[in-house]
């Protein structure tokens, strides 16, 4: 069976599942999505692509796009990037800033919000015009000048996103953030704006499956070794309190966000990038997370 | 032995003894200040007072002025306050954050920053010109129109108080500030930075020895029973970590602020105000513990 | 008004009032007792006593039983006492672990039961047959050889006490216990056993209203400084999460138990002992508390 | 280049590397074992075998046990287990009587000390003579009769395991332990003192390369799908605060002892198992790490 065939049948079998699960609620931009959407896209390293459903259509990819900010950083400073935030798994979410203070201001992973703090913070230092020269990166290594951020929803999260100001003012606080944290909040609400579709998503992760190297552009993103940690990254810390489930579950590389999309890799063949809203109660794609399961099951793709 | 002479006895003695301890060294005009000033002033019901060393030269109260802000407070909303803020000492600092978060945002005590910063907020909604109306009621209930905020320190303050920042925005997240961050924030920083001397602080908080009463305006400022609360408080939280052993040294409720300032109240006899900028391990004055210290000491009126 | 007169008000008073609350059920014990029992006894500084309702019948006074301890241990030790325990209110349980750890075992102080497990330490350690020399020293200083452990619920508890042990190991694991574990529980249990009735409570008590000396013998037990030195810590520590209120809303130093008894001091007058077994949220004696409160309501004798 | 070059090649490069860390030093048994062993051994799965070094030495293998239990426990109830712990890495471990508290007695997974008490406890629950059983069925499926616990290891760890005795008690006050506590330890430091030198451990978990099935008898000790729990399980929890590097820099699932041993699973290929004692800064064989970085980097088998 081939990928076409085994995704339209995960795609057909988790269509007609009840859609359990909430749309994230705390801006009005995300909670007034159609919660029955449900796109797939897979894009192998030929640059071959299929997709279903709702692959089209843009979506605000959020946390995923943690993990771009992260390939950018890296790629300018290297491996000094881990003296600012570390690689290990976060456990869970309740005590993040006891964490935070006993560890001197250092993330337990760039994916958590105060990581991802520190990398955009890393980024408004090493950029001279952060916002827009990370936006140019991202579109060059997709291949896609139709890539933007949503400055209404960038503006609505920054209205209320007093936990995000409060942990970068506290960060700051410890000695881990260089900038004024209004120019990192703005950095970092901007970041999480950005907007594609399914099909946008898979191609544009497919430098991390081709060992850092882009596909259209033969450019090297990252080297080979820098590539394999962002994966190692995404398998251990990629999904919240649910890493482990989905390192079973699942048993590829990924990112998700509260926008519902979830993209995955898998290294030397193809990424994966799937959306529906509908979040599962630990902030992941409800129909996301079931149809990655059903397709790694199928395609008999799990690592372990 | 008479007052003057026990004061007198007690300035001389904790005078030549080692200034240990160091400055509030977080913003350089707190850090700028003469580090041997040392003060002292008492001033009985029937408003006589004595004074010895520094007793008229002004500086910063700091956290002082977390008890007006709570009188005030207390004074428009009556126990309705203690719904946002509770009453119970703290315990150490370390895990403050993760104690908000585990009591849904309510500051265990109006006197740690977070529940001066509900107090604030509270201030920000009750009053029609905040930071003008504070300082015309801590005028009104001292007598004394030359009391006043020093702007150079809150804007330092401000400049540096991301841990502030952090603190206000994260109750914000958690339900517990009604107005925006950046008002609250302006009005606690303000408020940090009222200005007075010995003479005046030991002044302005007679009425707290007085049941409640302006012994000048005769004016009920709190009520007799709501006077006892403050007091209180001041006993089993106004010194942060200190609060235990300064129960039991002095034996009086007072209060302590980072610019080396300590006010304290006996009840139905008097208040003394005491003032010496080097701060000991627990951020308290070191030579102000030691002469209340003394003070009681020597006067016998402790009251275990 | 007199004591009398005062009391005798107060506690019709109360008696008529619904009895919220409920009963501490950890052990059949103290679940099975008569939940409205109801006894108070006064024991003033001439040794003159009141009493009403069950003030004769014997009770459990379990944590009360944590002053007694660390009275020994003070008298013994001196105030090396204070290096293996803090004077300093714990904030509320739900972290006390977390805060041993990062306090290196050093508990916030004698009352909470990782101070009150130190002090059992202690004792082990400097008596020669703990249990019996701590049973001798309660009798007394009371005048009174009827005192006794109850042996029954001492095993109860042990049975059921696996906090406790946890907490115990836990401080062994942390370096401030000397001696095995299992020695300093079975002390420990045994202590919080001791049975007394009111006016035994009052009686037993009345050495802190006078500077630390027996009012029987004359013997000094504790110096008048350490003697100030419990009832501060009484007072600031000695309601668990509801210290503050106390301070407030009684105003006298004082410490209660599980099983529904509260003793008070004002010292240089008199020592009060009330129980109820029925629980407040915090606790501590529903009817026990509303009590206390009544009564130095109106005695005035409120310090603040 | 074969598995022996690889090997050959590895083992050399690492043997002359200075050796840095330092001995588990908490148990005399573990503190007296000559630092310089170094030994490794593959068994592929058509049971071909390769060692070097101390391959045939036997050593303590610790936490590596924890993976036996667990297989055990996972074999008997099914995915009950998950009601009793959870999945998930674990974050750093200062906070961990804190999670415990906070989630109700779950632990995080099965790999930290509270998560193994749990499994122990159902084992003594579901086995008829714990010890003896679990000791069978771990002889079984490595198809080895000389596997023994080392009753002097576990006194010791007895004799010193506070810390445990707590953790046990405190799980058993949260509701997640059936057994009698003491029970449950000795089953546990039991377990913790097995045996086993390199060849004889990974003979022992070659069944989970290949999918749950016994290679020497061919009996399912596992299903595949829970084959794969296992593994997923080591990768992301088996190397404490490690295993997000572990993850990444090996690449393989594994789990490490403080006694130095290591062992890693290649689904469908080998196991291999490395034994060094000093520990590196994060509670994982110094030399082990080493020498797995360097064999998965040399035989490129890294799964990102």
């Amino acid at each position: 069976m081939n990928f076409k065939d085994i995704i339209t049948d995960c795609f057909n079998q988790v269509k007609g599942i009840e859609n359990e699960g909430h749309l994230a609620a705390y801006i009005p931009e995300l909670a007034n999505i159609d919660p029955e959407k449900f796109g797939v896209h897979i894009t192998t390293m030929d640059q071959q692509g299929f997709g279903m459903g709702d692959a089209l259509e843009k979506f605000s990819i959020q946390s995923i796009a943690k993990v771009l900010s992260l390939v950018l950083a890296y790629k300018i400073l290297g491996k000094k990037i881990w003296e600012r935030v570390d690689v290990e798994p976060s456990g869970n979410a309740f005590n993040s800033l006891l964490q935070l203070e006993v560890e001197h201001g250092i993330p337990r992973n760039p994916f958590i919000n105060a990581g991802a703090l520190v990398i955009s913070d890393i980024l408004v230092s090493e950029l001279d015009h952060p916002k827009q020269d990370f936006l140019e990166f991202v579109r060059r290594i997709s291949n896609n000048p139709n890539i933007n951020y949503c400055s209404k929803i960038a503006e609505s999260e920054k209205k209320v996103g007093y936990r995000n100001i409060a942990l970068c003012n506290f960060i700051k606080s410890l000695g881990n953030i260089n900038n004024e944290p209004d120019e990192v909040l703005d950095f970092y609400f901007n970041l999480c704006s950005l907007e594609m579709n399914c099909k946008e998503l898979s191609e544009l992760f497919l430098f991390l499956a081709n060992n850092g190297c882009c596909t259209y552009s033969k450019e090297e993103i990252l080297t080979e070794r820098q590539s394999k940690r962002i994966n190692a990254l995404m398998q251990t810390c990629g999904f919240y309190d649910e890493s482990g489930e989905f390192a079973f579950e699942v048993g590829l590389p990924g990112k998700s966000g509260v926008g519902g999309g979830i993209v995955a890799v898998h290294p030397d063949q193809y990424t994966i990038a799937v959306w529906s809203p509908k979040l599962n109660k630990n902030g992941n794609s409800f129909k996301g997370m079931k149809f990655l399961e059903a397709f790694t099951t199928e395609s008999k793709l799990s690592i372990f």
